[in-house]
Order: structure tokens, then C-alpha cells, then sequence
């Protein structure tokens, strides 16, 4: 498998990690690195890092000096011309996914890149709705809501979009086993006693019609994630962000990371 | 230490908690059994298990026939008597602590008990703001809000209300180092981008001055619980029941009890 890698901010650590790690990273696909050769050159030395000698690169960029942990405006549109590279790779084919190393949203906005991250520009740049899950083989975690206050939660749970939500997720994973999807009130509303889950129960139950299997099930949030749970079920879906990512964080931070699902 | 224990529903798990584990009890502290002596041994016989010798009882209560498994107004009035006398003998100074076997809230509900559980019942009777605290001696979450829907935990989140609670909480715990308080939203609101932390932030330091220490201070949610900060801090302060209760039961279900706080 060939995946396209995006450098990320070079005033920040993703270039270390990928001269570090390339001797691990080359054993499950072929690295394609989204950088040119003067300024590997100059990261390689910065660090004191032999470039390794199958190192793959791909694309050109203006030349600027390396400046480590300062926020950038050269820093900021290499890494969007880096990201931006490894999109191409993956639309021509020449790659079959691309990963993106860590850049600064600061540092994008100094350079005048008016997206808040790397999802948001996926979602505009493939028209398509992307769908955050963050995890790890142990433990996924899909977003139904992302980056919004909590008082804008219950708005935004309407029965079609989470219906629709559901189905794209489903399609993404090609996953075939039962999938709990968190209610939005604690112990599920109790019967109706605090906040009202309806219109999650009808977007579960329209779902598991149209699959014509009973995939996705209501879940308790405060026990979901039990060790009992987690032996059970691999995928989560959390309605919102804090209520899907402290648990995951809890138990996975260091092995999680975030993945960008319903894409080409 | 003296603990009364109130024995719950005796159609339920606590009689047998309490004969098998009776041994480990009393190495932590004398346990005084809020039973009589004759249903206490009609639950022996059933369960094949010998009282110990040393098994102190108190209280008198109405007989009935003990029906495992089953919701009954007869039991659930035992395990509200059960419960008052174990008030009683703490309001008698004549135990340290009282610990409560598990109730059926539906037979309290037969029985015409209009609590919705202990510690519903601990703040009637004591007329003080119970804080409920859960966790186990590697991590304690106590909750600023309980048992309301999600919509409306930001409209309970008010300065003075805040204050007062972390105030009563610092009191109660008797614990001089950092305690976290989790935001209302993701990332802390990201300076104001989604949502509001002012209020929370007041009440913080409004908490602090009183204190004259820096015990409070505001923590990004989802990161809250991962290792690192758990290795530094022991309490942490949620402001919504699944905010603080998925990550604690996430990691440590099995060990973790509910500890009313801000009692005589």
C-alpha cells in the first residue's frame, strides 16, 4: 500500500517523526513524503538525522529557513502545499490514503489559508460530509457533532442528519457487527424524565431498516465505555465531542489518532 | 470506626454483600447492620450462608417474605426503615459513617417513599447540599450537576452557584493540591469560538481568593483523564454527569462507589 505523507508544519515536530520513524513506518506501506529535497536537507541537518536512502519525496515548494517552534507564515503554506500534494497523489491514484503530520492552525492563518484544519478543508475540497473518528485498534470513537458549545448539541440532533450520519458511517468501516450509539442524556433520558431521545431512537431505528440489520443500538453514555463494552464493541458513535473523546482519551491517548472517514 | 450499613432491598444483591464480605468488612471498621434477627436469618438460610458471631444488628422492622429478584412494596419499605436507622445512628453520634447497600427505586416507589434515592434523601433530611462525589482512591470525580438533560446544564451553570460548590467541596475533602475543573465545552471554548467559559473561570477564581490558594483551575475536558494527568491530580470537578462519570467508569467501573459529600 502507498500512502502519501504530509509533512506538516516544519517548524514543528511531524519532520522528526517521519525521519525517526521511517525505518518502522516502511514496514506497513510505502512512504511517499510530501517535501523537496533542499528542505529535507535542511531539517535532516537541524536535527542531526541521516536522511535514509529509500526515502521517497514528492513535489516542490518555495525554500525558507527552518525556525524551530515559531509560528510561521512560510512554516504555515508549506504544510498547506504539502497537504495539498498528498491530496493530489491520492485523487490521481498514485496513493491509496493519505496521513497528515501535525501543522500549526495558527500558522495557516498567518498565510492567509482560511480553513480551521485538515478535515475542514477535505470536507470542501471533496464536497463530501468527512466524518471525525479518532481511535485505535482497540477503540473507535465516530463524532456525530464536532467543534461546536454544548448548549448547541440538542439543535443540531435531528433525526434525518444523525439517520444519514449513520449510514455514511456504516458504509465507511464495512463493519458488520452491532454498533452502540450513545443517547444524549444521562442513563438515556431515564423514560423521558430528564431530556428526550427520540429522535436519536428514530434515526437508530430508520437506519437499521434501511441496512435491513439491526446494527446500531441506544447506549447508556456513563457506562458505555466499560471494560464489559469495550470487549464487546470495537465502534462507538458519540453525539458530541467531549462525551465520545474523554473516555477515548482516558484509555487510549497515546496509541489514538484521528481519521477522516467518507472520502474518496 | 463505626459504619452503620443499611442492608437495601433484601429481594436484592446487599444481604448477601453483607454476610459473604463480612470478614473483609470488619478489618476497615465495626459494621453495626441496620437488620433484625429474624430476617436476617430467613436471608442466611436462603442464601446457605452462616451469620458471623460477630454480626451486630440494630433496629426493629416488619417481617415479610423475602422474594429474590422480585420488585415489593414490603421490601422496599425495609430498605427505607433500614436506611433511617442508619441516619439515626449517625445523627446519634453513635457511628462515624454510614455506607447503603443498594435500594430498588421502583419498590420505593411502591412503598410510597417519595425519594428518588439516598442521597435525594440524605439532602431533605439533613436540609445541606449533598455533593455527590464517585470514584476510588485512584481518582474522584464530584459532579456540579446530576441528573438533568444535557440542554440544560449550561443554564444551571451560574458564578455564584459554581463558587459555592467548590467552596463546600474543598471543605468536605480536606485536600490541599490542584483540583481541575473540567469546562463546559470542548477545548475550553477555544477562547469563545464555541461557547462560554466566563462564568466558569469567575467562579474559579472567585473560589480561589476566598481560599487564599490556588487550589481550583480550569482544565480542557477531553483531555482531563489521560494518564499523565491522573498521575498529577487525584479530584477532579466535572460540571455534567457523563462528562466526568464516562471517563471514570471507563477506567475503573469495578472499584468505584458514589460518596455523599457536604453532610453533618
Amino acid at each position: 500500500m502507498k500512502v502519501a505523507i504530509s509533512l506538516g508544519d516544519l517548524n514543528g515536530i511531524g519532520v522528526q517523526l517521519a525521519l525517526k520513524n521511517h525505518k518502522i513506518i516502511k514496514k506497513y506501506c510505502t512512504p511517499i513524503y510530501c517535501i523537496d529535497k533542499k528542505l529535507i536537507k535542511q531539517a535532516a541537518k537541524l536535527l542531526n538525522i541521516e536522511i535514509p536512502k529509500d526515502f521517497i519525496i514528492f513535489g516542490e515548494y518555495n525554500y525558507f529557513k527552518i525556525n524551530p517552534g515559531k509560528i510561521s507564515k512560510k512554516s504555515g503554506k508549506f504544510s498547506f502545499d504539502s497537504f495539498k500534494n498528498a491530496i493530489k497523489l491520492a485523487k490521481e491514484k498514485k496513493v491509496d490514503a493519505i496521513v497528515t503530520l501535525p501543522i500549526s492552525k495558527e500558522a495557516w492563518n498567518k498565510a492567509g489559508i482560511n480553513y480551521s484544519g485538515h478535515t475542514d478543508y477535505l470536507r470542501a475540497y471533496f464536497k463530501k460530509q468527512a466524518i471525525m473518528m479518532l481511535g485505535c485498534n482497540k477503540l473507535y470513537v465516530a463524532l456525530f457533532t464536532e467543534h461546536i458549545a454544548l448548549k448547541d448539541v440538542e439543535k443540531q440532533l435531528k433525526t434525518k442528519k444523525l439517520f444519514k450520519f449513520l449510514i455514511s458511517f456504516k458504509n465507511s468501516i464495512n463493519y458488520e457487527s452491532k454498533i452502540p450509539v450513545l443517547c444524549l442524556n444521562p442513563h438515556c433520558s431515564d423514560n423521558g424524565v430528564m431530556g428526550d431521545e427520540s429522535k436519536l431512537y428514530k434515526a437508530i431505528k430508520k437506519a437499521n431498516k434501511f441496512l435491513k440489520k439491526d446494527i446500531f443500538f441506544p447506549i447508556v453514555p456513563d457506562t458505555a465505555f466499560t471494560k464489559k463494552n469495550r470487549d464487546k464493541f470495537k465502534y462507538f458513535v458519540a453525539i458530541y465531542h467531549d462525551q465520545g473523546l474523554s473516555p477515548l482519551k482516558a484509555l487510549y491517548f497515546e496509541e489514538s489518532i484521528n481519521i477522516s472517514l467518507n472520502l474518496p
